[in-house]
């Protein structure tokens, strides 16, 4: 059974040997006697659940860590509007699974992965013979270990695009709003402006870890921030082309700048349109996304709460 | 002949008998002997150059006011790299000439003409019964008397988009983007997100005046702004259709928090996902403009100064 | 009983067979056993108290809804050095009372009422036969169906004035500064000033509804605000008299700019004298009021807690 | 002949033999030609006006300096709108003249000097017997050798109040605020308010140097600003009453916090209501001040230029 | 036994009859069942611990103070990983104690003292004769009753140097930096620099009282801060010296002065390079305490937490 | 005849057959009739000083550029306080000059070098055996190409060090303070601080062009800044040592890092107690600076002007 179902069960209802992976597990303490209970996060790939689990908590934190598949016994209640799970038994569950069918997903992710590959083929088209050292540079992202990631990788660990397939929801929105805009405006140089805008934030692969489908910071993560890490990987794409190192320069200041503004984190302020134009592309979806995804589940006519605007959204 | 043959002569070349729109006059007192000079802006549709009157222009500033249509003898010189006629005689033409000939004017504003009207039909169509209430109130907008002023109006005294279509130009790029944003979108109400965005700055209108060829805040713009105005406009296209009070409600709003937060203006944040993209859509346009504006007379590899970014842009 | 004497019972003084209105109601889980309770808040006119219902409080939330009067059996506590009742048992009561007995007031509501009569009489003789325009705009705030809950809406949610009669007391507080600075002063128009200071905050009737004794939020005012609100209330006085215009523009101008500053929600920044002296008189009400009913349970020598100042206050 | 008359004369008209005070010279260079010309600030009881002298100003640079009453020959000339004198020749009288009516004045002075002593009389009825401890420390004020200086000297540098006798006007003025506040409002403890309005600016007389006429900072003004200055003059009040030390700190605080915000240089933000209370009178008589200044010159209808606002404000 | 012997202890060991300082308690109430909790804090000069009282807690809040030396019984739990104390009971003792064995107190107490003796001496030799007079400001500190307060009281509230002799190491650390910076500057006066150096945060002695072990904000503190209070003590340590007037202001200002902006609390911001300097080497001080404190029970290769980094600090 | 003598001269003063390099010229036009002057800026390695060509420069500026060595006649002239030189005639001297004694450079530049060797042969030691891998990298920057450029780059275009020798005296600072801090401290990892300290503005030698003397952005240092280039070349340094992939991490962690806050700069914020180290001494060096720059001129008991405190400083 699906987490989206669970979700439609009713308080008391029981769930029996399901498998979900555990995104997330703390340890708390009681605040009124002794002793602690655990408050958990489980998912499968059609979304996410909390689960607590009341007594005997202390000895599953020897046994369970975050990113492992774990068969449950339980029954459903509510808790400020939202279901979750009362935990009776949890154990690791050893059994041979496809992990990627525990991850929740953006919707259409087949679908997002053909809708890039057009792209690709586009730009093929349209960079032409003229601009091949760029197109050169996009096949050897291709050809590299850091394109299947891409494919997967969330975009975020929390506020947005934070699924499996975030990563390149994200990054084909950016995109298209780029390819839009470039191609009717001569002051944009198409062929720099589509590559910032497909390398924005390719340094993600590394600033999280994701290999067991929970999102961590890694430490590179933590001491550089996915700016500078994704310059080091595009200056290996550039690698074996014929791109002039100043051409690489602009693709690297599209992801030095592409925070907009020193105070958002840019290393430094955009200097070309170029990086303008993909600084506002970027914006524009993440903030959107944000408040959508606020009303995902509300009613024409109600509100929903959204945490960046500090309140709340209203469904029109 | 065009100002902008002009500016391709050489220093000490003779004007003889031009006539140009005076869009800015200043009386300047010298700093070092007593006595004053003139610096004017004339303008025609190709462009503007700067004019400058070292001798007897004291007499000139009763004769002539910001608006008029002056005819010029002088010869060209250069300043700070910018060519400029030095005036040995200007006064006022009263010939029977078509103003809209003398006004800087943005590219291809006849086409941006058509691309309104097409969007428009495409609106129709896509609107179809459904949504018919929102499309009375677009043809109220297109039959109204400020339909005209839409088509010519500049969309800032500075900044961005300062030329006659300007607000066509700005308004048609951003109902573009949101336009292709929103039709992929389920989150997105299609109508009201268009016609927030078609009628965003629609209170421009009235807050500056441009009769004349030269634009000024107007009263009501210093003591309201745009935003105020531009509500009170939109009022006035949903009465006699069958728009609710709400519906209605929602598209003031989006005109209301089209500046995203307070600081920069917005009466109320967004409370919407259609004003969150409109704003998003708004500022990324207007971005942009400027800095690929300020890059229009620069070569490739070279840097264009943008006052924006308190700095030099490059031109990739 | 007043819940004034309620306040001054012991614990455990048993409450049996009171009404008082519910302004607030919450459903809290538990944090270490499944199951909820209710929080509450009741009020009559001498004030608030907090309620608690530790047991069989899930029927509650079907039966009673904010606004409600409700007869109450219970006991005193206390919690975090206010007393509060915990509830044995709560059900709506249907009898006949007028419900402005259950609503906190502010103090001297009466004399307020009269103060404001007193200074329109004012007006009437000192704004005469040359500012006769001005004071029918008053008259048909007088006559206007808005006049009667002016005299008892609050001017706040929370913050300041947030009772019965709130805006009453607020408005005459800020009229009587600016009437005393604006006599003695050639530079302000005191016409202009007075009418901006008594229509300042009168967009407030539309923001928060009341009706029922609880305020909240309107939909309009989440999406447009008091000021946008108020303009409209007003310009709407200013029909069928002889006001211009730009008369009226003024008066619209101080109701829009009365923040202050755009950070501060203002919709232009003040442009004239009387705008600078409404806000300035507002926002001394207002920061005054705030410390001021902070120390008004504390004895001298003593500190009291505001949120606004995030820390004590010290009673001189 | 008085500076408000010479502002009345035509250009070219000549002047002859006039006295004024100089409170401002610089030296400037040409920016064409080797060589210099100075710039003067010439000033009498009735008003300001520039001054410009072209030839042989070297000399006087060794000759005059700041303060000095200067015999002036020339002309009158118009820069930027404004009235100047172009000096043909300029030297120090010697004559024996009161300064007084050298300097720019507040108007009605001999007016305010009689409303402070007002206020003094009724403080000492109101105050009485039980706060007569409050009433000594205003009388060791009186008789002390501040007293003087209070009268006559100026409360800015610029800004506002810039005039003999600013700060006994804004001083009067922020103290009817206060009283009229306090008055009515049990919250506030009347002879604290009263006396912290009176001296919250008390500092100022330390922080500039005013006895020849020009106002400067001074070398403590620079180090340690008027509220510490003013801090340790109320000190000195203070002695030889029955004033508590904790009543004493009171109206120290008040003198410290009256900035209210640390980023306005409060030293400590307010934390009695009387703090609160004289940091908004203050601040609003402070506001108001530089907009009616800004548009004393100004028609009705018309907008008048005030540095603060960074813009125009419009005369109702 | 001491407190950090205790933390090693397991969970469930006992711990009877030991005496430790209480320096905080507070009473909360169970958010889920009438009746109340005392959460605790406990000193002695190896550490701090908190401990809880479940049961019978409402007596003790009679019978205890803040600061009083308590012997208890109980066992040891841990919470949210850190060990605690569940008290079986409490109660004052009144034996004869040396209250200074129960503060946390800075390492190496002893040494610090030498340390600053130590620089008392050298800065003797250094000041010789030249500068005696900065010498004698120094002696008659060291003279004073405020040297032993100076020798022992803490440095902060809580945020930095918050232990007994934090105010003395921190002195020492930033008077090290001056010193050390200072020598070989010849743009420095040394003696104002030092002294500064020393006097900076002097204020803090009247700021806070400690002398029940309990670190607390006095009411002169509240109003005046420790920049004003300094001022003041330190006037008192130049009396009956030669220092001039003018010297002594130069002290006096980087004591006003040392928080180097109005935002973050400068009554002045810096005009001397002295008290930039001391305002730096304080600020130095003060923020690598910070991060290092974080870390200083973590091992290498792990992270801390930080509430000024709002994050996680990690231990190279 | 050096800068530092000419200073010294008289106005009309004649200058003969002077060399100096040209740092900076500017075509500026005559505001109040045509044609153009020329602006300079000429120095040697004891100073600078401004120069102008009023005649005939039109010429000048095809045959000079910045960085060229200059013959000049002239006299002195005094413009705002300060020496000048007229230009009669300027022409370009091929002779065969050592370029170095034409560039301002900081005092004691030898010193400074003999100084740097001291501190590596310190740290050699004090690495010793345990540490050897950072004593490798270091002696990797010493074996490289940037190691002679670090003796001579400057350390800033303006604000700070802007000399010859410039980032050799800042580095050395920043390192002597770090090394202070460190050797007492704990829980500070010394040998990374050490060398962050020795490399953190390294990038400055990629960030601006010093060859000709004249100190530029280059393009990288426009599109990246100087800590993302500092990452890139210490990255170099640390090829072929045996520090651990995480100990160079540290180390680049500390550039990304030294601005310390986003706002000002930083990549990421400082993650590990060595960076906040580096930060703070790195800006206690450079305010520093700054303020004491400003008086070097400056007699004790005046004021010298500082354009980042934006007012006056005032020497003790």
């Amino acid at each position: 059974m699906k987490i989206e179902q669970i979700i439609e069960k009713k308080v008391n209802e029981v769930i029996s040997d399901q498998v979900f992976m555990l995104t997330q597990i703390d340890k708390k303490s009681f605040n009124n006697k002794p002793g602690s209970f655990a408050t958990m996060e489980l998912s499968d790939d059609s979304g996410k659940i909390k689960a607590i689990k009341w007594e005997d908590s202390e000895e599953i934190f020897d046994s369970i860590v975050m990113g492992d598949l774990v068969r449950i016994n339980g029954k459903i209640n509510e808790y400020k509007g939202d279901k979750q799970i009362i935990v009776d038994d949890i154990k690791v569950d050893e059994g041979n699974y496809d992990k990627a069918e525990f991850i929740p997903k953006v919707q259409d992710h087949a679908e997002l992965i053909k809708g890039f590959d057009n792209l690709v083929d586009t730009l093929k088209d349209e960079f032409g013979e003229d601009r091949k050292d760029y197109f050169d540079v996009l096949s050897n992202f291709l050809n590299s270990k850091y394109y299947n990631d891409f494919l997967i990788w969330p975009a975020a660990i929390k506020f947005h695009h934070e699924k499996l397939g975030g990563l390149l929801m994200h990054t084909l929105k950016v995109a298209r709003h780029v390819y839009s805009y470039s191609k009717k405006e001569p002051g944009i140089n198409f062929a720099v402006a589509m590559l910032g805008a497909i390398f924005h934030d390719i340094g993600k692969i590394k600033e999280y870890s994701f290999e067991t489908g929970v999102t961590k910071m890694t430490q590179v993560g933590v001491l550089f921030g996915h700016k500078v890490l994704g310059m080091e990987i595009v200056k290996g794409f550039c690698e074996d082309t014929f791109l002039s190192k100043e051409e690489e320069n602009l693709l690297l200041h599209i992801i030095a700048s592409h925070h907009g503004k020193k105070e958002y984190g840019a290393i430094t302020e955009p200097k070309i349109p170029e990086a303008v134009l993909v600084h506002h592309a970027d914006l524009m979806d993440a903030e959107c996304y944000k408040v959508i995804d606020a009303l995902k589940n509300v009613e024409e006519g109600e509100y929903g709460y959204s945490d960046k605007y500090k309140g709340y959204i209203y469904k029109a």
